[in-house]
């Protein structure tokens, strides 16, 4: 059923999370905070090359140390076919993930892993890590995206052939495949336009940056079943990944979710957790792993560098009439970079007649690309809004109004295929517009800039139980890691639905082996998807409540109503029964009452932003300072609007770190520089004001409390918005992230002497 | 719906259980075996007076004490109403329960808890103990249950006001209650008998002996919920109590079931649960509390010592005509011994027309008595058993037909109440006659006595989740502790109902929070009742299956029957569907597969056993030797016989040491002098031959599988089939239990004595 979202109760409030007392005193218990009894510990050799044929590979030295347990090599890995195994909202290719896990023949990047031993101490593991003797034979690398695509460039594997083609080549390259979409009839719609631009834009990869490491604690018993301890964003993705890499039953496998410190896409796969149960198998004892920063850096999945062209052609009113985009994502080693959604997301804010997007996802020799909050979209938005920026410019239009009278609206068709229903597209424009931040006065060398930005949010599986206890107290079970607040949320709509207060009602996010799959805490789904579930669930018990007071009262079901946390009768005159006058009652009423849901939630609503940055450039420095910003959403319906507003203010901040200061260096052998948070710099909270937020909220259709997903649309946003207020600030167009001050006072130089 | 029992593929067979390997290489984790960081230890002060007023108690040094963290006696405890909570089979009073846990005012027997402190070490615990200054004024004291009832005895309660008289008495007693049932007109029937005999029977308190002490880990959250490690019968039990005694609600308890060392009753309810949470809360760490052996005897629930009349009339055909009996139960400390059900089992085995039992529930100045398999039946068949032995010799008739021809059926009419459906009384007295133990030949010394007994079993409350995965393999959620191999009956019924093999489904016991409440194990529920929800889970799957591979099919779902694994349509010529081939696709087809059952369970079967047992007698020591022992027992259908059989056999073990070793000895100050296994003689594997096992399969229609309880009756018949034996071997008649060597010795030379 739907809600009338304007009388609730709970849901729009800001209680206190379930989760939040043991995080702030430290009793929450993350991927390292577990250890057994008899544990090893398990360390990775990895690659110090960028690309190397593995020649050999001598572990005798390392087995014959004492205290060494266990030591495998990519060999003692079993051969997997290609498969793609949904992760969430990304697809995982399960004999890419198995080289990736442990490299067999070459290795593909800096950091590559080959081989893993688990050993008494860690100090025995480093030791026997030493004594492993790799034979390499280096090869020629690639890490540009532009410079792979090359047809003479070095190519990691010999067996990739361009998908997507008209016809497949007979030669491999790094190019894994070619996308393309579109909307109505470009070359026309070029012919009608007054002004055309093309532009071409560059980003370098980008680390999610999660305070916790990975870390996994795995135990394999001698009836081949496993228990695994580790934080992620899908404890039952970890589970199924890990069953088939090792070639287990799924149900042979069982995951405890830790609490997560952060993930932001780069948890939904694995790394270690494979090696730990494969070490522990050998050792008969369990293996702990725990990753270094460094590891982090090297090892697992940056979003991934891209290289962008646009055209776009508009009439002189500011209607757009053509737009064509091609965008060159680098997956790194293995194919797999969210080119698709780049392509899929970029031009979506416009309702557009004619429009093509080409995608081509490209390996070269760094690390697996991985998902990072809305994967692909804020690249491609960086691309479509700078030169949407410059558009308006040209045209003399305020940058709102320009998207404004393009902007999608319900009917709009959009280029990946579906014709939206009500979405708040317009709606946030014009919050953004009426904003008092974007009719504020700016001083000397500053400036402001707008972008907006799109995200689909996806729905997917979950589960859920609603446990009704003894005492009328309720516990919510559900199977999605909680990240933003989530166990908050479902209790509130669980309380919603019940009619009782929210403090009644426990969450509690279940191991693999207690509640049946659900996908991934990714894609924004979890408030929509598993939202849906938790009040499928409650519903669920309310009509089991109501059948039961039906029965004490000796009425129909029907003439019950539950409201207000009670069954009221509308016929007769029998007394109302609370949640706990049923819930005493159950067990001689047919017993306890569990309320269920199992689904596959489509309809996720897909979610709008616009930002508003105001910049400070210093002339002499190249110091970009940001002195106000406001991000403006539909966000649906807001359950807890204090962890909404939390996603928007993360996702402006980690936008901001893109646009400015994050990327990973790579020096001429290939190898990562900057592997740890001293030299790869993210924003902290004293480089930036607070950030506002505004929630505008167009109720999704397809939730019973109108949520539309709110995690990854304000990380769309935030690369065009910052460069284009450094454009306002310093009339420099910067067209590659990130804008360092030493780029900056570059360009600025370059522009000072263009303009003398 | 009900299975053809003759067409089974896996119940009925024997695969190995799934906690099997765990526990033969002792990855098993008991309520030992966890540990937190930061963890204190936990100790408990125990009264060293079977019955003193607390004058005072002066913690001030205890607390002083450098590492101590909190100290807490009953005065800290919340205050309690007298409510009756429900546990599986036995309703505890939560009142009493809360002064056991910690006394106040009072000490009411040798090991009462009566302050606990919780400190870094247990040297330092133990110190803590040592410095708190408790005055004492020592009472008398009263153990004995015939004692106990005299007018002039001690009272233990002044509140205490006998129930279930006519008219309550003004004076309080030691006498909780009085309570009586009946069949026809007993003083009518004795007119009828030819021979009519009264016999006067006494046994002593027996403890459980579980191998596990009881231990506990709890973690008390500064947000008011408790996380809870430990060992039980009952999870929800120990959340639920703990809740009561502490104030809190149910669902901000969560306890983890840690895999359990034996229970047989004793570990339904609670002794150092609350008071480690309760320290936990003042300390603000994680407190552990583990028993010695010594307060496992001291201070748990063992069966209570009884005292018991028993008057029978017979025809001199055999027909019994009237019985008539009383039963004295000693509570303990505090009344609800298990007094009332050994009142409605006694005389069951026998259609009777004119019966009447009185019981009477005694408190006493022993630790408070528990369940024990059966709680209350051994006693009352021991009383009932020897005297139809002694009527069958009287009789001159085989003890078997005279027990036939009063034996209880289809159609008898029960003393507590319902008339039998279809039972197996009768079948397991012809199957015990036909056996060749029944007909082998004795030698010198050697008696074989033969005794029946009755277990009501029950149902309640239980709850399951089967969830299918992708791979299809399938796990059963459930949330009954595996005392007997239930987990490996619960993966049986399923695998028989989805038609897959045993090995691809796995079972987990899941905690509080992950599943809804459960009623504890305990009565011989599990397979009965959490079978029958596991049963109904996988139908619900099956549903399920049928219905995506009807769509698949494109035919209406009552065209698709599941058969050997596989929906196959009956109607068309679509290709079958295996259950993995639908697992494959359901997150496309609506979604992950899972199927779920809440059940109240009614109509569990009544067990009826029959035991022969051979005993030697050595004249010169009066040691008494078991040559041989059968156990025969409508079992209804034994889904995996192995585990029925262990039942049986320790069961009859466990009886055996009831009437031959073991009892509690007090001193004459009323304190435990025997509180450990060297002292408490319990039976071990070199003292007795290998127990055999008849299984009589007499399905329940009740259960979808034909499953009774089977976990307790077999504890009823073996203390009389012992003394029966005994006298057989040397025409002494033994009363009074054990009937150790000392007692038979003195039996022996007073029976020469008389002859002579």
């Amino acid at each position: 059923m739907t809600y009338d979202l304007d009388n609730l109760k709970i849901v729009g409030t800001r209680p206190i999370r379930p989760d939040g007392v043991d995080k702030v005193t430290g009793r929450a218990n993350f991927g390292a905070d577990f250890k057994m009894p008899g544990q090893l510990i398990g360390k990775v050799l990895r690659s110090p090359h960028a690309h190397a044929r593995i020649i050999s590979i001598d572990t005798s030295k390392a087995k014959a140390l004492t205290g060494v347990k266990a030591v495998i090599v990519g060999e003692d890995m079993i051969d997997i076919a290609h498969e793609l195994s949904q992760t969430g909202e990304t697809a995982i290719d399960v004999h890419d993930l198995s080289l990736n896990v442990l490299a067999r023949g070459k290795v593909l990047y800096d950091g590559h892993a080959l081989a893993a031993v688990a050993a008494t101490t860690a100090k025995i593991a480093d030791e026997a890590l030493a004594l492993i003797d790799v034979q390499y034979e280096v090869l020629p690398h690639v890490i540009d995206v532009d410079e792979a695509m090359k047809p003479d460039a070095p190519v990691l594997h010999d067996d990739m052939f361009t998908k997507g083609l008209d016809e497949t080549p007979t030669t491999p390259s790094n190019i894994a495949s070619r996308m393309e979409m579109g909307l109505g009839d470009v070359e026309e719609g070029f012919k009608h336009a007054d002004i055309i631009i093309e532009r071409s834009y560059k980003t370098k990869a980008v680390h999610q940056g999660y305070i916790e490491p990975h870390a996994v604690v795995a135990n394999f018993a001698e009836d081949g079943t496993a228990f695994v301890w580790c934080s992620s964003q899908g404890h039952f993705t970890v589970r199924d990944l890990c069953a088939k890499l090792l070639g287990m039953d799924s149900s042979a496998i069982r995951v405890i979710p830790a609490e997560i410190g952060g993930g932001f896409g780069g948890k939904t796969t694995v790394y270690i957790e494979p090696l730990a149960i494969a070490m522990s198998k050998l050792a008969g004892r369990p293996v702990k792993m725990t990753m270094t920063r460094a590891e982090v850096f090297r090892a697992t999945g940056p979003t991934p560098a891209t290289s962008m062209d646009v055209k776009i052609g508009v009439t002189n009113d500011g209607k757009i009439v053509a737009a064509d985009c091609e965008f060159r994502f680098h997956a790194g080693a293995f194919a797999g970079s969210p080119v698709g959604a780049a392509c899929m997301a970029g031009l979506t804010p416009y309702a557009l007649e004619n429009a093509r997007v080409v995608g081509y996802d490209v390996v070269s020799n760094t690390c697996k690309s991985g998902a990072y909050r809305a994967p692909g979209a804020p690249n491609g938005a960086f691309a479509v809004e700078s030169a949407m920026d410059e558009l308006a410019q040209m045209l003399k239009m305020d940058p709102i109004e320009f998207r404004h009278i393009n902007a999608a609206e319900e009917g709009t068709k959009a280029i990946y295929g579906p014709t939206f229903k009500q979405i708040g597209c317009k709606d946030v424009l014009v919050a953004t517009r009426e904003h008092p931040h974007y009719k504020s006065n700016l001083g000397p060398n500053q400036g402001r800039g707008i972008a907006s930005g799109f995200w689909f949010n996806v729905g997917g599986q979950s589960n859920a139980a609603v446990n009704v206890h003894e005492d009328g107290t309720v516990t919510v079970v559900e199977g999605s890691p909680d990240i933003g607040g989530t166990r908050a949320a479902m209790a509130m709509m669980a309380a919603e639905v019940l009619g009782i207060e929210y403090e009644r009602v426990q969450v509690v996010v279940a191991d693999t082996a207690s509640i049946a799959h659900n996908d991934g805490t990714g894609g924004s789904r979890v408030t929509f998807a598993t939202g849906i579930a938790v009040t499928n669930a409650a519903e669920d018990v309310v009509l089991q409540l109501r059948t039961r007071a039906a029965a004490d009262m000796g009425i129909d079901v029907e003439d019950v109503v539950w409201q207000d946390g009670s069954a009221q009768a509308t016929k007769g005159d029998a007394k109302s029964m609370s949640l706990a006058d049923i819930a005493a009652k159950a067990a001689r009423t047919g017993g306890i009452i569990v309320g269920r849901s199992s689904i596959n939630a489509r309809g996720a609503g897909p979610s709008f932003a616009t930002h508003i940055c105001d910049v400070e450039v210093d002339p002499e420095t190249g110091y970009i300072e940001i002195l106000r910003y406001t991000t403006v959403q539909d966000v649906g319906k807001a359950i807890h609007p204090s962890y909404v507003e939390g996603q928007m203010q993360g996702g402006a901040v980690q936008g901001i770190g893109w646009a400015l200061n994050e990327e990973y260096f790579y020096n001429e052998d290939g190898l990562l520089e900057n592997p740890g948070f001293l030299d790869y710099r993210m924003p902290v909270a004293s480089d930036l004001p607070m950030i506002d937020t505004v929630l505008v909220e167009v109720a999704n259709p397809n939730h019973p409390f109108g949520v539309r997903g709110v995690g990854e649309a304000p990380l769309v946003p935030p690369l065009a918005a910052v460069v284009n207020a450094i454009y306002d600030a310093t009339g420099v167009r910067m067209t590659e992230l990130p804008v360092t001050p030493i780029k900056m006072l570059a360009a600025l130089d370059a522009y000072k002497e263009a303009a003398e």
